[in-house]
């Protein structure tokens, strides 16, 4: 897998005395790498925890290199405080400074690759409950889909909470939020808040108003009595994204840069508001691509703090965003149904339902991305290599950190 | 509340023909505010769920107002598309828009309002269980203590893990994360971190490796056999960053502007990195205030984007600010009791204890950001005071909004 990132570019500063840096051959001897002593140090000794257990900031800084044993797979370093440390090349070769994905210029929205669901064009992706409860490879299979093409359906599931509530543990724990954990309910206006109607409800995402959103989120239908209609609405905020930045780039930056309020205020007893403002399309740092859609009319509040020419730059940009959204060709709509369910993306798939009639029960669950994110890399890439690219901020398909 | 929010400065723009603007006098009929109809609209309606129900986008951009008709405390206005809005004058004056907290220069380092408990001099905060428990009143001076010192002492709670459960609910739901939800355990090495483990903690900060940290930890010690040592150690974050921007303005830039990756990879089934790449200092949007501090070096992961300049000032920051949380007069040391709760906010201060022996039983809990601030604004302002100043940037003290 490093094999790949091998061949990427890398740096080399001048010598720099106060530093005192360590220059370490590569095992194949063609490049030379600068290290920091604190810095390479950092890491030594957390075998067992996989912390740091040296204290990085009691290391003079004024040390030096005393010897340099290279071996046939490792080098040992004799510091001039008697400390010697052990290093892997594989492990040196990862760990090299490099500065990249900062190029400026450029359009301002760069999305990551993802496959665009098409109705009518491609097969719903779907995986089968009893091989996701058999066996990790079929959940690999499972959380591919959900992060290629932005959800996925399971066929065979028990109509029954409790198992699809094991289900959804498959990935990780259930998030608990200030509606509770794993829930099961009937269609009425027990808690305050329009997804609970029955009512049409237009293209969404979910927890806009929370500073760290649900990452996943899964519906089972369990049953549907005395009506019909609550077809399953499901819009890729990728591909509009993408779109709208090929047809119109100002309003793709503007739905990046202003910044929004958000709230969730239905109950009574609480008025839920993320840490900060948030944009509708959130740019990732270190890939410089967007990752994370919050899209919400009815739990956007007003924002107050800009001008007149900002605010209608904005809202004809959001306009036209709605516009897309609505164009039949992105629309994919599917039936519940008993036996089925759905799980996606809540960072990149806006999600709705036609209005029904009748009674209801549904049952799902949230999921956060920290816990999804970490589950997928390590299926998909093994636990080494997920460990060993910590902090790598390159686009390379071999790179797990690449994987938001 | 909103006397001093208003005499705040107002800002007029020029009249946009094509915005074809709504012009109210205020309720003094000094000054002119100018409103966006797609803007005012958007929370016309909203009286159930407290979302947004009207279709923001389907408003034509071409309206006009065909009549204004103000009355004492609210003004009707009547649109060219038939549709009239009520709006009083106390919801058009907290949405009048501004553009504010958007001075550049100055020092980039800011401090919200707080206080700064120094060991010897100050009376530990406390509030008694008993009290907490009967009404909401003692939950604000609680949250009060928690907000303004950084933490707080419940005393008198029974020494039973469900009684210091239903002590932490007061707040909100306890969160859950991979290491499970509200804890009870004994130190051993059932999980492999070294907080649970017997050795000396420096001080940091918990969940530096969550895409968002909990904002409040609980400790609660219900045994403590055969040993001792063990004493509890707090350090206000807040202040060592103030004190570090005096001592060296660039030090406390560095820390603001560098970000590192952050991991949790402990037990073999996890590992956890958060969304993206985060500073030691946060740094708020809109209040440009410091709010949130990352900092544990046992879980900080190698970062490789950066050159050897940006490497060295980082290092040679971190080591100032680790010297001044080191330092005597920053230390607050507590010997942890049975039946004594200790409760601080994980965005601000940082915890450590010395070394024990013997067993300890300790059981505790995390809540969120989110919950918190919702439970705290709520009890400090009413909830209508809370709703109105939603979106609200101002650093007014009567704002809500302005306590992050």
């Amino acid at each position: 897998a490093s094999r790949g990132y091998n061949q990427s570019g890398r740096c080399l500063t001048e010598m720099n005395l106060n530093l005192l840096p360590l220059l370490v051959p590569t095992a194949k001897m063609k490049k030379v790498n600068l290290f920091d002593y604190a810095w390479a140090l950092q890491d030594a000794g957390a075998l067992y925890t996989k912390q740091r257990i040296s204290d990085t900031f009691s290391i003079p800084r004024k040390v030096a290199i005393t010897e340099l044993a290279p071996r046939e797979n490792t080098v040992k370093v004799t510091w001039s405080d008697r400390h010697s440390s052990l290093y892997s090349y594989s492990w040196l070769g990862v760990h090299t400074h490099k500065k990249i994905n900062r190029r400026p210029g450029g359009s301002p929205l760069r999305l990551r690759p993802f496959r665009f669901f098409k109705q009518g064009r491609d097969e719903l992706p779907t995986v089968s409950y009893e091989e996701v409860m058999d066996g990790d490879f079929a959940v690999l299979e499972w959380l591919e889909n959900i992060y290629q093409w932005g959800f996925c359906f399971v066929k065979g599931v028990p109509v029954d909470p409790h198992a699809t509530e094991e289900l959804l543990e498959r990935i990780s724990f259930i998030r608990n939020t200030h509606y509770g954990g794993f829930w099961d309910f009937t269609s009425d206006l027990t808690f305050k808040d329009t997804a609970y109607t029955s009512e049409f409800l237009g293209a969404h995402t979910d927890n806009t108003y929370f500073t760290d959103p649900a990452r996943l989120q899964l519906f089972h239908l369990l049953s549907h009595t005395d009506g019909d209609g609550g077809t399953n609405l499901l819009v890729d905020g990728f591909q509009a994204a993408s779109i709208l930045n090929e047809e119109n780039p100002g309003a793709a930056k503007a739905l990046l840069s202003v910044k929004h309020p958000f709230h969730a205020s239905g109950n009574d007893d609480v008025c839920i508001q993320p840490a900060d403002h948030f944009p509708v399309f959130r740019n990732h740092g270190y890939l410089r691509e967007l990752y994370q859609i919050r899209w919400n009319n009815y739990d956007r509040a007003p924002k107050r703090d800009w001008w007149v020419d900002e605010q209608q730059r904005w809202y004809d940009a959001a306009r036209h965003f709605d516009q897309i959204i609505r164009r039949p060709e992105m629309e994919v709509w599917t039936q519940l149904q008993p036996g089925t369910a759905l799980i996606f993306d809540n960072w990149r798939m806006l999600h709705g339902r036609s209005q029904f009639t009748g009674k209801r029960r549904m049952c799902g669950g949230y999921i956060n991305n920290d816990d999804f994110i970490s589950r997928y890399r390590l299926l998909k890439f093994g636990r080494e290599a997920v460990l060993r690219h910590i902090g790598d901020t390159t686009r390379h398909f071999t790179n797990p950190s690449r994987f938001i």
